[in-house]
């Protein structure tokens, strides 16, 4: 199959994975309800979805654990950005061409839609009956919490945030971005690897290593296409991290300097995966596709 | 112990707890430790925490895996606080008499601070080393996910906001209560049954049934002492429900009739204890508590 088909792939199986949930007749508001399951079908890439089947699969993991996993990690990516979107925070109107959740269900439901988000992924993964121990499960939640919190995804976010309109080091950036979206891109590898049975201490590595490599060239890569992307392919305006103040790789690195260091990154992705004794080829044609990509 | 010692007791131990967390150098964004930590540490009553510890040490639960559960409860009703007082929610700038969230750190950090303490709720527990099995861990954490989320206390959020300027009936409001307030008491109360060991399903069910009666006396009393209290002592200012235009039990049944009801949830509640072989008298004690308190 082709990269483009595995990704395909994901999107629908984490899309099934979560409409049976929604399908579930749930005690709930249903304003809520609507605003969490409009926030989750957002036509996004599925990245950590994908990541989280590609390294499970290739270890030999469950379908059916995968696919709560897969779901349970995009449900945080959602939250994230549903609140990312919020007039306090980047004040976006716009996600791939569809009006962001507070612009729909406003600004209340959508605070509550991004919490709700959040206790899914946790509800998800804690009430699937794994084929993992409870060891695991519990060390997949762990994984996940602390890659999510104080120190993962919501401590980026607020560097970032004290990083705009500041001059910052290379250095500076690559921690706002190692935190804000490397954490999670990293737990969705490592989530996938847990729940496979004798996984080897190498191969964790590696793949912590292969995590941080392509989870730093995709938002090297991301910077590039603010740049040179254009608005429609984006579904966000070309130039808006520009435009917000925000410090990239081509501001600090130039241009060429910035694709020179997704190339670098990449290939470390590479060498990560040689060192790996099973089918990486899924994880080396994303780790290709991230920096070749127009979206 | 007086009831009043006991709070005392549950409110030093679960600070200790936070505080052994943000002791330690974590790798974040200052600020939003900051306002996290700031969020924590408001002088709460810690209610729920005090049900976790009475009701595991009514059972044999180990002290320590206790601390870390009234920890996790209090980080999500925190978070709910954070939130709930935003601008774009009840806009609240004071709670218990300083300043809220987002007056100290703006409404972005105030965002991130409540998102990062949910993630803490679920890292505490998932990371602690219980004496109890990994399998009770897992059921503790989807009792958590499930009170906080979208069948729970967002939910009862949800309907609230939905039910601002209107009329509704005794059973909504109690529907909104049961969600917003007591799905999280309740689910105190079971995590502190779940990390105890040979609790039976007697036990569990009228612990089930005590946890709704004064969840829902809590609130009722929350009610009257919104038309009865003061301002000094509430921390909050006195007849803010009814400013708020929100639905309350002295406006649906008299402030005669509300005080009935509560008097009625906290006999139902004693009713349960009755049926339970251990020593109730702390659960007991807050009960009566919860109706006579002035703040």
């Amino acid at each position: 199959m082709t990269i483009k088909e595995l990704i395909t792939h994901a999107q629908t199986d984490v899309a099934n994975t979560l409409n049976l949930y929604f399908d579930q007749s749930l005690n709930t508001d249903e304003t809520i309800k609507a605003a969490t399951h409009y926030s989750l079908m957002n036509g996004g890439k599925r990245l950590r979805p994908f990541l989280v089947y590609a390294t499970g699969k290739m270890l030999g993991a469950d379908k059916q654990d995968l696919d709560v996993l897969a779901a349970a990690i995009e449900c945080i990516h959602s939250y994230s950005l549903v609140h990312d979107d919020l007039p306090a925070m980047d004040d976006d109107e716009l996600r791939r061409g569809r009006p962001t959740c507070h612009i729909v269900y406003g600004e209340a439901h959508a605070i509550l839609a991004g919490d709700a988000l959040q206790a899914l992924a946790f509800e998800l993964i804690a009430k699937h009956n794994f084929n993992c121990s409870a060891q695991a499960q519990v060390k997949m939640i762990a994984e996940l919490a602390h890659a999510s919190g104080l120190q993962g995804m919501v401590a980026g976010q607020g560097l970032d945030i004290a990083a705009t309109d500041k001059v910052i080091t290379v250095a500076e950036l690559e921690r706002i971005h190692k935190l804000k979206t490397g954490a999670l891109i990293s737990c969705a590898i490592t989530l996938g690897a847990l729940c496979s049975n004798n996984v080897s201490q190498n191969t964790l590595e590696n793949l912590a290593t292969f995590g941080y490599a392509i989870g730093l060239a995709f938002q090297v890569h991301d910077d590039i296409l603010d740049v040179e992307g254009d608005t429609v392919t984006l579904g966000k305006p070309q130039g808006s991290d520009i435009a917000a103040n925000k410090a990239t790789y081509p501001a600090l690195l130039g241009m060429l300097g910035a694709k020179e260091k997704a190339q670098n990154l990449i290939q470390q992705a590479h060498a990560a995966l040689a060192n790996i004794d099973a089918d990486t080829s899924a994880l080396a044609s994303l780790a290709n596709y991230l920096i070749e990509r127009d979206h």
